[in-house]
């Protein structure tokens, strides 16, 4: 159901590895980089970009929270989900040495997985940025020499800086989980995972319960995640993405039988995974 | 239970919300300010410090994951905790007007607390440092007049900073919890409150099957949080906090049930709440 007028916006530069994600996903499409996440979310929206490509959870950091906030607060349906293997590399400006480097620029997502290599540096100042390839650019546009920047490969070679130090990233199995957004909720492929996001009267056992209408009828869980209901401190809401599509009766009637007594339940989607890394 | 002689070790500078917390706690306590998280661990785990003190959730930001990985890595036990309303401030060197601010520094954590207040400023970076307070003296050390930190007002009277824009922060209604961990397991008061770490084989209703232990016997959940297990994607570590104590045979027998089945089960402390923010 790939099509060809696809026209992927995602936060980052080109060389981010949301772009990535998006060629994965269709290697013709466009691609539309965004400042924020928010602007991805409003590119889709407006109908700027046909889809939206966020990262949602990483093996070693865990979960994007700002995404699972943001979900919450559009109501724009998931509609697929692809991995990618992250790899980081240190990059500087030709002919800058590590004894250079007195400051590392990166997404505060690519420095915590970066957190062994970042710690083995001496006076050296970590600056969180907006994005991998962002920073490469930074030190390209400022002509940094005291600045490296942790990203990827490929946004080293779109902004002419070399490798100072391959594979910086302290877990081997380093995996990036994207979610595709869209304004048309037909998912990308047959659908074998839903996400819902609900709430549940803050009373004993009431999660048991709400988990007990998945574990009742042998629907996998694949990831449960709970966020703070703003405002009303420690209530939460609650993010789970099952092993089933909401086409599958079982699945269907689980969420019927979860709305029975939730204090509300919302489906963001039912979609297809591409879920070999590459 | 608190004692004269306690030192208190904390994330941050004079006047962080950290060193705040232990002041709720025992007023007369010497503090011991450190540089990250963990150079908190290795102060208790030393005796340098008789106790840690450490954010683990805001009521708007959610979970401080930094501190559950590290929690799990140490074995510290969990004697305590208490909860304090923040209250945000855009303090910057006398004279210097909301114009002159061309860069905000703070903790990532504050940032996200201000962001709706962050988005209504134009032309200016939004810079991640390792704490509010040494945002301050970072300002006042290096006279930066085209700098703004987000900090505690505290911290702005300690490095002789003026209030920009009070009251900064999005929600009223922000609160952090921090836990107490020292050497000795011995709570500071009649405990209250369990925290414990566990991991179960990826079967489906296992996470049902983990909360039954404690449903079935009427005990209430405060607060369930995954963490990636590192190395093995998609795999995940809980970090469950109830409202009772290892003490109470129920709970007891909860733990038991709980480790016939799970992977494993490790109860990070039973303790005492100081529950009313200030």
């Amino acid at each position: 159901m790939i099509q060809k007028s696809m026209r992927f916006a995602y936060q980052g530069e080109p060389g981010a590895f949301s772009e990535a994600a998006a060629g994965r996903l269709n290697p013709s499409a466009e691609t539309m980089p965004c400042r924020a996440f928010e602007d991805v979310f409003a590119a889709v929206a407006s109908s700027a970009a046909t889809h939206g490509v966020l990262p949602i959870e990483n093996s070693v950091g865990g979960s994007i929270h700002r995404n699972y906030d943001l979900l919450s607060e559009h109501e724009l349906p998931i509609v697929g989900e692809v991995e990618l293997k992250v790899e980081h590399n240190l990059i500087a400006l030709p002919g800058v040495t590590l004894a250079d480097v007195r400051r590392v620029y990166s997404h505060p997502q690519a420095l915590a997985q970066c957190e062994v290599f970042l710690r083995s540096l001496e006076e050296v100042d970590i600056v969180a940025t907006y994005d991998t390839a962002g920073s490469a650019r930074m030190i390209r546009d400022g002509d940094l020499r005291d600045t490296a920047a942790i990203a990827s490969r490929r946004a080293g070679e779109i902004f002419g800086l070399s490798i100072l130090r391959e594979r910086v990233h302290d877990y081997d199995s380093n995996v990036t989980r994207f979610i595709v957004i869209a304004r048309d909720p037909t998912p990308l492929g047959p659908p074998d995972k839903t996400s819902i996001l609900f709430a549940m009267p803050n009373k004993p056992g009431a999660l048991f319960k709400a988990l007990s209408v998945f574990a009742l009828r042998d629907i996998d869980l694949a990831k449960l995640e709970s966020r703070p209901l703003r405002g009303t401190p420690w209530e939460y809401v609650f993010y789970l993405d099952l092993n089933a599509s909401r086409t599958d009766p079982a699945c269907a009637r689980a969420l019927e039988h979860l709305a029975e007594f939730a204090t509300f339940v919302r489906t963001l989607g039912s979609y297809a995974r591409w879920n070999q890394p590459l």
